[in-house]
């Protein structure tokens, strides 16, 4: 059985063609060219859809797809989705099956991210389990019973938008010291910039003083491996951080599996070690028994899987 | 159709009769005596139980009782329940059940006294809320879908312990800045009394100043209804603290209906008009829909009510 996954993304549209048993047979990705507008964007999706139905006989039971903002309850409605100017309320299920002849349900980018994992990945052994992914910004999704749990409207698990310290720094939102203004990728870079600005010794102020814009959490991460002290601590700092939102992910939910995704995440065992060493320190020790958190290598495919594995689900 | 509900604290046993629809039929409470054992208490229900019933001619369904502790997701078996020494894991419900000859279920106390409201308070119209008792100390239950939410293995709810500020106070776990460490009631009256040493004109200090010990809540809510301004801040900026918690619940469930219980919400407006005004200056802009904070005027009788539901609803 075959399905199309759409991951639809300000800058990129991706598809792939997934079966359901073996994952990808075929993916692909063209240019989003989001400012030119919805009809613009739905058109290309249907564009994609039949580049990567080219050649193939089998037909697909239908299209998946994820994208930024909140989607109504029966997966058909996005609400003013971050970077696609245009979109307000939009009937996109209704819109691409017009142009496509195929079915089609939608899911919130971050929460299928989590259906990809539970389906494809890591969290395919798992019931219950919180994603975290650490990106541009921070998102998540929550598997519950082996489900997305989406709570009263679809909105569950805003997970960068939970709050750790209530005077600390502001992220986009205006929430002040949620965890997603210390994860974020332009806040840890940030935070580190300030941070190697105070030591003229260290390498990474002589690879980046002249401009710290360039700095990037990966500069961190190969600089961590090659025992830079100064990074190790920053990253240590940063997955501190992380550690008290997953109390309170932890101490709310009562579901001990975290697993992390996206590129900060690549910071591996600098991040995830003192986050863990943390909320171990802080949870309810009953909540320790079955406690972890395990990095998801998936990437950016989770989610076009994740579509995928909703339209197997759903349609 | 009627059930006994109990609710077994430390210090007393409350029971009663309850009907499904009309609610009390009779209801009694004796003194616990935890320090004499656990046998002990349970033959201190089982009287209770048999006085209830004296001079009633209808058979209760059976018995549900709220207890604080895990309780295992079988809703027999307790673990660890702080102030009744000698349980540690103990299967309650096949104790009572051998010395009643009534079927017996239980319940974490905090989340029955949800499963109370939502039947038979507030909760009644809402499907989806999440209930913070501010009390001793700040406890939760989270009712989603008409149920009670219980996580992966039932101690879903620890809202006492999302942490709001990860540098805050500490409170009687080892977290910092746990919303507990704000509202427990022992918290608030010692930031209470730190904050008005600083003013020595003020009634309060003239009232308290020679033992600050015997403040309490209730005192600063006393004084704000008069009009006191330091009072009225004291419990404004503990207001606030509740609304950085309501944020971190509201985004992860996506449940927007909070209802608050206890002592400490007695306070009413003072705290809670503070407490929805922070929380409505930060959640994202979307959770503001159907936002609201009820106060739930059952009281302990929510716990009671809730140990009955479970009974009708299980046994």
């Amino acid at each position: 059985m075959i399905a199309i996954g759409i991951d639809l993304g300000g800058t990129n549209i991706k598809a792939a063609l997934v079966d359901r048993k073996k994952g990808f047979v075929k993916t692909s990705s063209i240019p989003t060219h989001a400012d030119m507008g919805k009809d613009h964007v739905f058109d290309r999706i249907a564009m994609a859809v039949a580049d990567l139905l080219e050649g193939h006989d089998e037909k697909p039971i239908g299209i998946g797809m994820g994208m930024p903002g909140m989607v109504s309850m029966d997966r058909k409605v996005v609400k003013s989705p971050p970077n696609l100017p245009g979109f307000k309320v939009e009937n996109v299920a209704d819109q691409i099956e017009k142009r496509t002849g195929f079915k089609c349900v939608i899911g919130n980018d971050a929460n299928l991210a989590a259906f990809g994992s539970a389906r494809f990945g890591v969290g395919k052994d798992l019931d219950n389990f919180i994603m975290v992914t650490l990106g541009t910004g921070v998102g998540g999704g929550i598997i519950f019973n082996n489900k997305i749990y989406r709570g009263t409207t679809g909105m569950a698990a805003e997970l960068g938008h939970v709050i750790i310290d209530y005077h600390g720094p502001l992220s986009n939102s205006n929430t002040r010291g949620g965890i997603e203004a210390y994860l974020g990728q332009r806040f840890l870079s940030r935070y580190a910039a300030d941070t190697i600005r105070q030591h003229p010794d260290n390498p990474l102020y002589i690879t980046f003083h002249k401009d710290f814009e360039k700095l990037e959490p990966v500069d961190l991460y190969h600089a961590a491996k090659e025992g830079n002290s100064l990074a190790i601590e920053i990253l240590r700092k940063t997955g501190e951080k992380l550690g008290y939102a997953i109390v309170n992910y932890i101490h709310v939910l009562d579901i001990r599996k975290i697993v992390v995704s996206g590129g900060v995440a690549k910071a591996g065992k600098f991040i995830l070690d003192p986050a863990k060493e943390t909320a171990s320190r802080l949870l309810m020790p009953p909540f320790l028994e079955d406690f972890d958190i395990i990095y998801e290598s998936l990437g950016n495919d989770a989610a076009l899987l994740g579509a995928a594995s909703l339209a197997f689900e759903e349609l």
